[in-house]
């Protein structure tokens, strides 16, 4: 047996069954051996950006990593924006990248680089197997090391000659410790603070990765409703349970001043699974950390902590009350209408989301208000970007549906932001994917003229012609169509409840161009 | 004067006067800066790899670096592969990338990550600026190394507050050293191997970087004609000067096979800019080494040095007739109809070449056999994807327009890779460039299933799932008409001839779909 299969076997063992892939040369044998290995599903991507976003949607409803392909430095770069995205998310993923045969890389040609320089960035782990003996191995410990709490993406690169000569064959699953336990001390911390009883507002908790889990809400809203604490998520979530039936939590903001200005009473902000609260951009004559001095900051549960664990066992410790209700108002009646608004679109999207479903949203200045009109809707799971390497939309979306082939997918995507990685769209329609793209064609990057104004400076040629999108306008209508997937075009919010509809009950992808 | 303003005007000093711009938020100050100081053109792309490609098809065609403008680590990591292609093809590229404000990496916030380790493996120089004072001083040393001989990448990052802080003024720039001379001892070498008179082709003169240029061909074919020595390009060219008035000369086949043939009676090879022949990829049982055991190979000119000027020394140092012909049979008669085959595909391009066209060829497999039936078309420069990470065609044939107006620009692109790119599609309509882009549809990795057999893999439901491209078929037509750029679809040579004639009389771009 060859590496190369002993590779796919040691992964298939190891519980990775899905391979999103973009070839090329040097992964030949590992192509070849995906035919000689059953229970692995290959997915194409068209570019290397689809390729890992799409792991990181999957590995984020699946909660185990599904394995890239890749070709060589070039091919690892085209995908590291997504790979990033997917480390800040803390999806597991093992990302495996083909490389020239260990004894060829002395010749220097054409496509050879330093590929685990470029991996190391975008990676919490990264190894370069160098004998078709350790391959199995190699890959054993890619797989324990992206499940390992809080899970990331684990790199492992494959000279070609570790694929075709003979191997010891393949591996079993390497074991994965479980999330280590948050220290009892800090939760004492955080309860004797909360006990306190201090005035609305004035405690915070704060809940990132592992403390969004639907139990982790409940416990944290039980613990807010007993208490008066505040509660938030971080400004963006790999995946958080929400609508009917689950907590109405929402998110920090992302602009600078609307974050200071919440943080501004909170005097003790309790971390479950999130980070002390950074700007996500410095700015002149703006401080980097959001809260305000003096602010006593209990780290509960790191990143790598069990959040959940943590926040049940606050809430037993404060005796919080059991039954809870969520006292929310009644929606709006009737459906909006006329031109795009945030608020509008959030109301059409309550009405509209089907039960079970997953949005991605990578909307940009378009999705920042769509938290609150949303705690009404019917259960769904809510994925944002994490990484700030905007165009993960379409391809984890495309991921997420490759996961959950029952529950439709909706991907709330800006138009610039999706310019970057629209041949996802090909996958869609090659897989037959229910995902329904969303693109928010305000035809610039509207994010861009805010920021210039944030950063104190100017608007002018140079930036009017940097930021704007409409000469000429981009068509999302063919550019779909030309990918196979159907597409209509709407500029209203009753078009888009027809469009959502009519998507909805197509089977496979769907685009809806939504001018705003 | 902040950072940013002393960083553009030291550009512009330097001779850099176009920026091709993808930004975000830490480049504010720079974009506004660019609307204070003169004499700076910028060009929008929407994906990174545009930005990068763009660049790359500028600097080969003037000689003269373009800027970049991009954001954090991810957008540099999507511009990676066409830098890779940049450096390889030495091409003078300024990389400029912005970053996190110095006291923000700290806090470690989404966007953040070590961008440096992301830009070493494609870059032949990199520096961060960690202070706005040295921002103009760092510039200009950036320009400089760009422009040291072969050219290259030379990345310079920008943390945000180096760009909002005062500095000291902008820089003149720096004096770049010319090509060193070639030693004349190989020079001598050489001649003393060509005057002893072998059997024709047992003698071989390799030209690559800086041997490639008109009056290096020029001289290398005097020489082959008084030696009976054989002339080759390296596989890939960066930029070559072909055509009417120009010497037939080829290239160094791709397949591994070919090439072992082809040097197998070669006893000595004489590098002028060009490596010693490697495979560009390894096969098992196939050698790396392309030259048979027991060549003499005589690095005569390396790629740092002045191939050109070492070409002409010997050409006179063997008194080579100063008058030399061609002796090209007399063309095809008549225009090819019917199907695509390649031969067919080269007769066609070689009537229809405008004079002085720029053609950008990433036709990977159907772009294989080109040259010879393009040695009588008119006058052109012929560019290639020098490090073989796919997809430079689209955004290369860009940059190069931008260099080029008065110049059309044809783009030889093959389907697969021009969807990791097709986005430059949109800055050539925004432009209103001349180029015209011609995409080979034969919707399939073409290339891998050669490749798959090559490497003694067997094809099988994997290989052909991962390699084909038809289901659903691309539809190249409405992703052009998308982003804003005319096209038509055809499946004949004399169809490509009259989409072609259209194509080139047409004002702005164009794309023609055809199927292959």
């Amino acid at each position: 047996m060859n590496g190369a299969e002993a590779l796919v076997r040691t992964l298939v063992n190891s519980g990775v069954t899905t391979c999103f892939a973009n070839p090329g040369t040097s992964e030949m044998h590992f192509v070849s051996a995906l035919d000689r290995v059953p229970g692995m599903r290959c997915v194409l991507g068209l570019a290397e950006t689809v390729v890992t976003g799409c792991a990181d949607g999957y590995g984020r409803m699946m909660g185990r990593p599904a394995a890239t392909l890749l070709h060589c430095g070039p091919g690892l770069a085209n995908g590291l924006a997504n790979l990033h995205n997917a480390k800040r998310a803390y999806t597991p993923v093992v990302n495996i990248v083909g490389d020239h045969a260990t004894y060829h890389v002395a010749y220097d040609t054409p496509l050879t680089s330093d590929v685990e320089s470029l991996a190391r960035p975008m990676s919490q782990w990264v190894r370069l197997s160098r004998h078709a003996r350790s391959v199995a191995d190699d890959a054993a410990l890619a797989v324990q090391a992206a499940r390992t709490s809080p899970g990331g993406v684990a790199t492992l690169i494959l000279p070609a000659d570790t694929a075709w000569t003979e191997s010891g064959g393949p591996q079993q699953a390497h074991a994965v410790q479980p999330r280590r336990q948050a220290s009892s001390q800090h939760i004492d911390q955080a309860a004797r603070a909360l006990r306190a009883k201090s005035a609305d507002g004035a405690t915070m908790i704060l809940l990132g990765t592992g403390g969004l889990t639907e139990a982790s809400q409940m416990a944290a809203w039980r613990i807010a409703r007993a208490t008066g604490a505040a509660l938030r998520t971080t400004t963006f979530v790999a995946r958080m349970p929400r609508g009917h039936g689950r907590p109405p939590i929402d998110r920090m903001p992302y602009a600078v001043d609307q974050a200071l200005t919440m943080l501004a009473p909170v005097r003790t902000l309790i971390l479950a699974g999130a980070p002390t609260p950074a700007a996500f951009f410095a700015y002149p004559d703006k401080p980097s950390e959001l809260c305000a001095p003096g602010t006593t900051v209990i780290p509960m549960a790191g990143v790598d902590e069990d959040a959940e664990a943590a926040l049940i066992a606050l809430a037993e410790a404060l005796r919080a009350p059991r039954q809870v209700d969520f006292a929310l108002p009644a929606p709006e009646a009737g459906m909006p209408f006329g031109a795009f608004t945030p608020a509008a679109f959030g109301q059409v999207l309550a009405r509209i989301l089907p039960q079970d479903c997953i949005v991605m949203e990578d909307a940009v200045t378009s999705g920042r208000g769509l938290f609150t009109p949303t705690f009404q809707a019917a259960a769904h799971d809510w994925l944002q970007n994490t990484g700030g390497a905007i165009g993960g939309g379409i391809p984890t979306a495309t991921g997420a549906a490759i996961a959950c082939p029952d529950r439709p997918v909706i991907c709330l995507q800006a138009d610039g932001a999706g310019m970057y990685s629209l041949q996802g769209l090909w996958t869609q329609a090659r897989e037959r994917l229910n995902v329904v793209t969303i693109v928010f064609a305000n035809r610039a990057y509207a994010i861009l003229q805010g920021e210039l104004r944030a950063v104190g400076a100017v608007p002018g040629p140079a930036s009017d012609a940097l930021f704007s999108l409409n000469d000429p306008a981009l068509d999302w209508v063919r550019l779909a169509q030309g990918m196979g997937v159907p597409a209509e075009r709407t500029d209203t919010m009753e078009g888009l409840a027809d469009a959502l509809s009519r998507a909805l009950h197509a089977q496979g992808p769907y685009l809806i161009e939504l001018l705003c």
